[in-house]
């Protein structure tokens, strides 16, 4: 068999165009509908997709006025929909900045419990001095210093999800032994960052541990998920910028001693799909046209940490751009937003018609063929594992996904026709992990 | 119509007496399987209880031999539930002494958003020093400072649960504004525990605010339900004692200018039901005898603070125990302990005995009649609202108590035929809390 696609949906309310829910098909309340969603991922499932995933940050970011704001905390939401959906996998952000390893392995690993194996983790620092000024802080943590919390945060989240061997619950009812104590360990960590003595209250989750993901691009970001993720949630807007990405990060797995193939490289698209190619640019343009610019200009000067008066709209952006050295919240995005402005000499009105569909994800328009066509190129050009596919318009750009572009690239060989396992982690082609205390147990018997 | 009872189901994996876990119908992994509380739910449901309960400690609390342990995370399960019933009130317990604010405040919008209004939070402070070590603490904080520390919590949840207007979204998708800025505001709350920016990152819930349960008895802890709590759990083992906290409690509440009748109290009670008092009675020696006294005697010593040696199974309790003033844990389950032993001069096997059942709460062994007797004698002497009912094997115990003690309490019109509202505040005859911005403008206006 060919080698497959991962393809993950990434939802997010009326769709990833900042003004789909100006569309008189969209439902501008949808953000906090838990029907929505759940229809949603029932679209994808039918799609044969991986999984299912919510972005996220614990604070209210940007301007209400702009566009449908606030949403469900991603774990509540996806044990919502994990009750309306059998297979697809479930990935929620969480961030290893604003939490506590403790309670949040708990939580993964109670989705994971919950939902038959099919939870996966967002792993993300959370850019931004504006979530600090929600936890007691009056700024946000260093960027190193926020990776550095990351991997000692991971290491206890797998110790905890380790402190229970699979086979601890013996339940004998005749001699009322329910487990059995050396098969539950506290963990004893003292780290820089963290003490937690463990062992986690509950019992090892069908995976293991739940699929670990990974979303920030910077070096640090880099080195993180070649350590730790089993896949990789990335904007690129070059077939060549892609490829350089998806080199180095291969690399640098394989540097650790991992398998590459262990690493799941997911760069973003937004497929806006039309009949013909001039429905498919006719809805782009209609979308664009929605765009209030002044809220989008804000959102811009926010991330490039100028004053929106320093942006007029129809000249290119300053040439007095801090170095992404200088810049303590989203690093990758940062540089992505500046390489695209400076390389393709775009007004800022044009950068904000650019950013509007996928904020720095490169969006393409045309026909379900041109669609699969852009996804097998990638593919195919080892840019890519599979794609995070990111619909300007929800449900209506997931739905034509699903019906139009996934028989293409079933019909190529390309993607699965059905789910061949039953875990998140089946469907990634990734081994549920071992148990560290059982090989202990096995290396010192 | 005559004053209702309230009726709240408190879950407990196979139930709560210690040894159900043993008996040929019990489930051993019930503790870790939604499917067994997603029916649990549906039986509660049907017999139109207001609520489910889960406690929760973030500590994998005794001895893992002695009965199943670990559990899934309440607020996750209790959204799996909501996906299985459509009426029934969730409440998930949840610790201010090991959460922060920002983001329990929007797990529990985000249940509240995604049941329908049907969520409740069990505020507790978590007592005792093991759960300190899975936070980076080498003990507990002190008694009172864990409390100071809950009263200021609750404060900022409030702010943050009304830092968006009811109506601050108008999606007005022809002028591209989905809600209105001055509608939805930082709260910049500045206190000893928190600072805290906000707003929430949610729109306001459906029930504005989850209803809020308080479960601890000491003084401070009725200080505490006193101040914020709509419904109130509690272990008495006597009508006199039930009486005088009602009583106290009671008054309490309106020393400080609410009505009363907003606060429903609802003692424990661990029914045990047969068709004759000699099958009650049996089933309930068989539970007893089931009882590994050595694992009991590991817990009831942690709970006193003393060794287990310094506990002869055929001795009373030794005399030097301390003051409740000295223990820094649970400080009311202490007391209730050491009183119930002194006052009936109970061994230490005995007092294990009526501990394995329901943990200091009142064991009720009896017909179906006798059981609505109980509870109506109780109810009638004012010395509760409504009851906790912890049924001692589950799903039995359960089922029972639905198919065969509710109807008679509904024959006597002491408890309702059918749910009237559709919201956890509905069932409990709790308003629904104005926001405060919107009053705020109002009061500006
Ligand atoms: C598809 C995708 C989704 C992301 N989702 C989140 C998210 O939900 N929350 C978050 O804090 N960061 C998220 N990020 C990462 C940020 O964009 C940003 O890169 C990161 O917070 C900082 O990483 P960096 O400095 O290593 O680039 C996402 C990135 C990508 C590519
Ligand atoms: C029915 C009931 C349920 C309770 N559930 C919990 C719980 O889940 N978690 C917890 O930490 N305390 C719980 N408590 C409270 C503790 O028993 C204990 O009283 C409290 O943690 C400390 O309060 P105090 O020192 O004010 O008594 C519960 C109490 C009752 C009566």
């Amino acid at each position: 068999m060919t080698r497959q696609l991962h393809l993950n949906a990434f939802l997010m309310s009326t769709g990833h165009h900042e003004a789909s829910w100006r569309l008189p098909e969209s439902d501008p309340f949808a953000n906090t509908s838990v029907q929505h969603y759940q229809s949603l991922a029932q679209i994808a499932e039918r799609g044969k997709f991986d999984s299912i995933f919510f972005a996220d940050s614990p604070v209210l970011f940007g301007d209400v006025g702009r566009r449908p704001a606030g949403s469900l905390e991603p774990t509540v939401l996806l044990t919502a929909i994990a009750a309306a959906t059998s297979r697809i996998g479930l990935i929620a952000t969480a961030s290893t900045t604003y939490n506590d390893p403790f309670n949040l392995a708990r939580r993964f690993a109670s989705v994971d419990h919950v939902s038959g194996g099919r939870a996966g983790w967002n792993v993300v620092t959370t850019a931004g001095p504006e979530a600090a000024k929600n936890f007691n802080l009056a700024d946000q943590p260093a960027h190193a210093e926020r990776y550095d919390r990351a991997a000692e945060f991971l290491e206890v989240a797998y110790k905890l999800w380790d402190s229970w061997q699979d086979d601890a619950a013996i339940a004998d009812k005749s001699s009322g032994v329910w487990a059995l104590n050396d098969r539950v360990v506290p963990i004893d960590h003292v780290g820089r960052h963290f003490q937690v003595r463990g062992p986690l209250n509950l019992p090892r989750s069908p995976q293991g541990h739940p699929l670990i993901v990974q979303a920030g691009s910077s070096e640090d970001g880099k080195g993180l998920a070649a350590r730790y993720a089993e896949a990789v949630f990335t904007a690129q807007q070059t077939l060549e910028d892609a490829q350089d990405f998806y080199r180095d990060l291969k690399a640098r797995t394989a540097a650790l001693g991992r398998d590459p193939d262990t690493i799941k490289i997911l760069p973003g698209i937004v497929p806006v799909i039309g009949g013909t190619v001039e429905e498919a640019l006719r809805l782009e343009q209609q979308l664009d046209e929605l765009i209030r610019p002044e809220y989008a200009r804000l959102q811009l000067a926010r991330t490039l940490r100028v004053k929106p008066e320093d942006l007029p709209f129809d000249q290119q952006l300053p040439d007095d751009l801090p170095d992404e050295d200088e810049i303590e919240g989203a690093k990758s995005r940062y540089t992505l937003i500046v390489t695209l402005a400076r390389r393709e000499k775009l007004t800022v009105r044009e950068l904000i018609g650019r950013l509007g569909g996928g904020r720095g994800h490169r969006t393409f328009s045309g026909t379900p063929e041109q669609v699969a066509d852009a996804i097998q190129d990638w593919f195919e050009a080892d840019a890519a594992d599979g794609f995070n596919i990111m619909p300007a318009v929800l449900p209506s750009g997931l739905t034509a996904f699903v019906d139009e572009v996934v028989p293409i690239l079933q019909r190529r060989g390309l993607f699965r026709t059905d789910y061949t396992g039953t875990t998140l982690r089946d469907h990634y082609g990734l081994a549920r992990p071992a148990g560290r205390t059982a090989s202990l147990q096995e290396a010192t018997a």
